[in-house]
């Protein structure tokens, strides 16, 4: 992988929320500008940086130095890796941290991680003093392509995920792709699975240009910063159209997520299956779906899962390690994650690629068959 | 007291917050009409009601005899009454109850009591599956004319008070001037001494008709609707205007708060000084202190001792019972409450009945010695 480049092309995409409106910036070598930036929004400030104990330890320094040259004062909360730490405990300890510091509702909570660090960080912010400013700095794909934008923030419960929140933009989203040089294949090829997402959703030829440049995208080419600000674009304009989930087009954004979160559920969430895979597993269903209906052609199905594949993602239930799993969950996991409105259920079908549209009349029995011929593969 | 009167003559407040405007209805009976103006505003909706277990000893049937004649389907959660329940752990408890009972976003949650259930339940609609709408039906006049408008929630910390939270308005505010009925005279006065404060801020009409009529609001006689919805006006009035505290107008609003909240904290938050007669004390303070500093007549003053002492709330500091309060502790406290902006504090001081305003260059020295003088009354 390449050395750092210094930040001279800095891709600014902007999310127009009117008074919430703010700006993604992506960037090799960003971290080194953090400080400079939020310095230049927000004069004065003092700052809580939260991040987990892997960051922390790989890029904080890096951070800290960015902040002390722009003179901006800040405090480190460092909490476990991993989902766990998306529990109310955790948002206390976050929340305490940022009192103990005596941070005050102009000051800033810097979300220095994954998902996981953005969403209890984001929503740390949107509580303390009811509502104080958050910058994301995304470190993962994933994060920087979809979490950090768009102001979901969330913890989990025993009765599920994300079950308790809070809608809170970020003030600025600052994501240096060089940082990414550091994850291991597999995480980024998990984030990698919501960047292809976007050009399925809506974009034909974003898709086309990443079968043709994904290995610029994971080898740290410049084609890295142009996927990332392509799928940020992509990602702004739905949360622009619809912030809080109100007109259904940010269900848009669900493509592969009803059948992944149902694999997910039936592997317990566990290291088996990562939630990007699941997503390249669900976005496969939904076309091959799609296609069973005559909704799209059999040619564009294949092309999903043929670029999956080729950048080494699963598009198989059967390609997920261990005992596959039973209909039943998946089904029961089905109609809990999404509301059954008069028996029917709610998917993300596509009518091709590029061409995916919220179809609220899925009969569960059609869903049931189509999952019983997928297990027995 | 008098009995309940049908609700014939409702008062509609308006709250202008755009996209967010809601009305307070106070009404005499207005309990038993609350099913049917929630139905009207959200059909087909679910709602889980969340009280105190006092409040529901005295009001709970006639709330669900009422949500039941209006098809609410509903589930109650009742905590234990008293500002311990504005706690994380209640918090915890009262979102898992809106989770176990599958409410979802559209679904409402009904606030039923004074402050402590107010801010809590409004606080865990507002953070449950990112947000449900929650509608205020206030138990206490304080909650009537203060707590329930406005859309600040929150809970404790062992830091302090109110740290944790969110702005998240309802979306109908419900207040029952009969069930005040039922609260101890003390509990009313206390929650009257709010009511007299929007009279000291901007209105010195309202505050000259108070002097004359406050034997009708105690009483339970048509004033005291007339009272209440005056205070919703104004409490309104400075909300739309500074939804989020940003602009300081809603900063008016803590005349006799910041000496108020320093008695409270001085005394522990106990019995011995309930929040309404520490804001009562406070505006008498604050009053002294602006005739002290030539801002306003004495006889203003005066006046404003005059009337909270006749409707029996307490006006100095040595009428709080037991050992007084130190100067030490008083002054830690007020410096903390407040920023210290170049070694100055704020302030909301008053030229007059009527005419309070934000002073920001009040001399932390000048405070100590006048509060040192009232310590030896």
């Amino acid at each position: 992988m390449p050395g750092p480049r210094p930040a001279a092309g800095i891709v600014r995409v902007a999310v127009d929320l009117g008074p919430r409106s703010y700006e993604v910036l992506i960037g090799r070598g960003l971290l080194a500008a953090t400080g400079q930036e939020i310095a230049r929004l927000m004069p004065n400030v003092r700052a809580a940086v939260v991040t987990d104990t892997t960051v922390a330890a790989l890029h904080l320094a890096a951070l800290a130095q960015s902040l002390a040259a722009a003179g901006i004062d800040h405090v480190v909360e460092a909490v476990p890796p991993g989902e766990g730490s998306k529990s109310l405990a955790t948002l206390a300890t976050v929340v305490d941290a940022l009192l103990a510091a005596r941070l005050e509702r102009g000051d800033v909570v810097i979300a220095f991680g994954g998902g996981v660090v953005g969403d209890l960080a984001g929503f740390a912010a949107a509580v303390a003093r009811r509502g104080m400013r958050v910058v994301q700095v995304p470190t993962t794909l994933l994060a920087a392509v979809d979490a950090a934008i768009g102001g979901k923030t969330g913890i989990n419960t025993e009765r599920g995920k994300n079950l308790v929140g809070a809608f809170h933009q970020p003030s600025l989203v600052i994501a240096d792709s060089g940082v990414l040089d550091t994850l291991p294949r597999r995480t980024f090829a998990a984030g990698y699975a919501e960047v292809v997402k976007y050009g399925l959703i809506g974009n034909a030829d974003f898709f086309a240009w990443l079968e043709a440049n994904w290995r610029g995208v994971f080898g740290g080419g410049s084609e890295r910063e142009t996927a990332i600000a392509e799928a940020a674009r992509a990602k702004a304009r739905v949360v622009s159209e619809d912030e809080r989930e109100e007109k259904g087009t940010r269900a848009l954004l669900n493509l592969g997520h009803t059948f992944g979160h149902a694999l997910e559920a039936a592997t317990d969430f566990s290291d088996r299956l990562h939630h990007g895979e699941a997503v390249a597993i669900g976005m496969a269903l939904a076309f091959a779906f799609s296609a069973g209906r005559g909704l799209c052609a059999p040619a564009d199905a294949a092309r999903v899962v043929a670029h999956l594949t080729a950048v080494g993602l699963p598009t198989r239930i059967a390609d997920i390690p261990g005992p596959p799993p039973t209909l039943t969950r998946l089904m029961a996991a089905i109609a809990q994650d999404k509301k059954v409105a008069r028996g029917a259920l709610t998917f993300i079908l596509a009518r091709g690629i590029g061409r995916a549209f919220v179809a609220r009349d899925v009969p569960p029995d059609e869903v049931a068959a189509f999952l019983e011929a997928r297990l027995s593969e």
